[in-house]
């Protein structure tokens, strides 16, 4: 009989949680390499359904469709870490579900994520919990001002976040958020960056190289390949990547945001157990993209090279932005990316686009 | 109202007949610029439809069938060119056929085509069409030997072909082929050679880099990228693929191949009127695979750039070749393809890998 940590064998079928984009880009690497798979999405006209060979519509709470789901399944992952903790409980059990759901529950609340993060010796901003207007105004007169106020749950794109400038608006934000919450001191960065990096079954970590984000309204703009920063930080964001990987015991990708301070400290910002808006790069300008690299790992494939042969600028396109394609396809070094979404609504990411450079030779931005 | 030229926007359907290797790259090419595809196919467990929005299951001439398929698509192309020229008349004139049916008609015969090339200042091996028994015996005669005997119509892979080398076996070689057939001078070669190649809709040509074939049992077995020949013959193939290309008013992607004699000229051998088992390599080393380029072509986009990144080999993996996947996996320069097939029969083509190498430092094989 074949063991827990035998390589799952191309023809197996890969059930994902979440039919977005990721899932979208994830089935079509697991296609490559032979996988079928099957998505779960409580959306009908969702990205991921196009080319996948199969799919169940249905509800995540939905308990009946959930345990079909995992008799399809040899394998189940998911490409969003808001899947409800008792949809992980329910397939647990009857396949395994890669990365574990430790990693779900951890980064789907930013209070017990920052905890984790400082227990295992790894630099954030300052923070408190906020459980009440009260804590709020404490909050704020602790660390300081500004601050962000952020949702403890269910933020992403920056909804949920409110930058506190002054001590006595932060009972306000709270009421306007609503939930539990903490509050971090503000971190005056010199660069923001991440870095993408795999665990495999066998414990390897492969890490991409770092790369630096710019945001526009709390939504990834670009991405800029490499970032532009020392060889020290690389090297230090890289550890604070295998420490966070081997500490969850985790296997697949993920996605870590860090800071990196006027005085070139990392301090992680936050991470996403699953492959990340920021390693859409990684399609066009390496050997093996982090979907293939994120299939590898939860089938307990040896991880491919990180390695890249070119430079390179990742530019979402949000909302009206996919519109340019007549013009990007006649640059010669974009490769276009599109996400098969019918509507372009403001600040939905409808496709992104890759610039290609040789090693050396990226413009600034 | 749009027109014929212009560009077809994402989103819009993609018809494809036939649902092979070539029919799921094809799709998971256009799925990543924003396509639906629609795959026709007569077989149920076909690859394709693993990885296409929708699919039809029907037999080339089921006319109502094609009828249907037509409706769903935008444009229609094929992954084959043994598409009956009937189904290429029933759909032309509901949909744009790409490229258009009288390629299909050329290619899907050996003598029509060596005709064609010919008649286009194109040289080839010498050739002399046989009808029965006496014509083969005379054409040994009148070509010498050795040469091959080739049925005209639906040969691939070494099959519907004999090799005489004698001129007294061609009349018994006639019998077993037992079909209209032509008979070739055995061009003995320094090296096999193929191009792919691509037509916009604008007439604009763009050729990948010339590459090197070695074929096992008549089957495609290794191709080396790029292929060992000088300049001067390298923009002789070149110049081949455009004539050719442009002769047709063809629109999408041509494989050609040729031979390159000991006296260093090019002879085409045959062309195939879609992407080609020897421009899988683009999927690894270039930008734009020859799969995005087709589907760029037919879609009235502008061609992308071939320039290719890297030297390459790629090999197929045929029948129980497949089963060296665990080892494939542990190459770190490898890049594995694998089509979905369940059953893994001898001279099926299961997969190929890709193994990468900075130019210049490509290994003999």
């Amino acid at each position: 009989m074949a063991g827990e940590k035998d390589p799952l064998p191309p023809g197996s079928t890969i059930g994902i949680l979440g039919g977005g984009q990721l899932g979208r880009m994830l089935a079509m690497a697991a296609a490559q390499i032979g996988f079928k798979t099957h998505i779960f999405s409580p959306e009908e006209d969702c990205p991921a359904f196009q080319v996948a060979s199969d799919g169940t519509l249905a509800a995540y709470d939905d308990e009946a469709a959930l345990t079909t789901f995992a008799g399809y399944a040899d394998v189940i992952t998911y490409e969003f870490e808001n899947v409800p903790a008792r949809a992980a409980e329910i397939l647990s059990p009857l396949k395994p579900v890669r990365p574990a759901p430790k990693a779900l529950a951890i980064a789907q609340d930013r209070l017990i994520e920052k905890n984790f993060l400082q227990e295992n010796g790894i630099d954030t901003a300052p923070f408190v919990s906020v459980a009440d207007r009260a804590g709020a105004a404490f909050a704020a007169g602790k660390i300081g001002v500004p601050g962000i106020l952020k949702t403890r749950r269910f933020g992403y794109d920056g909804k949920g976040q409110a930058k506190i400038t002054e001590g006595k608006l932060a009972a306000a934000a709270f009421d306007l958020i609503g939930a539990p919450a903490i509050y971090e001191g503000f971190v005056d960065f010199e660069r923001e960056i991440s870095i993408i990096a795999a665990r495999g079954l066998n414990g390897t970590v492969e890490s991409y190289d770092v790369v630096e984000n710019i945001h526009e309204h709390h939504i990834l703009s670009q991405t800029l390949v490499p970032a532009r920063i020392g060889k020290g930080e690389s090297d230090t964001a890289k550890a604070i990547a295998t420490r966070v990987l081997s500490a969850l015991d985790y296997v697949g990708v993920m996605g870590i945001e860090m800071f990196l301070t006027r005085d070139l400290r990392v301090l992680v910002n936050e991470f996403a157990p699953r492959v990340h808006n920021s390693g859409h790069w990684t399609l066009d300008a390496c050997g093996i993209s982090q979907f293939e690299q994120h299939i590898r790992a939860i089938c307990g494939w040896p991880l491919g090279s990180p390695s890249r042969h070119s430079d390179a600028i990742m530019r979402n396109l949000i909302g009206d932005d996919v519109f340019s394609w007549p013009k990007l396809v006649t640059e010669p070094n974009a490769h276009l990316h599109l996400y098969g979404k019918s509507e372009a609504r403001p600040a939905r990411k409808m496709g992104h686009v890759t610039y290609l450079f040789a090693k050396g030779h990226r413009p600034e931005k």
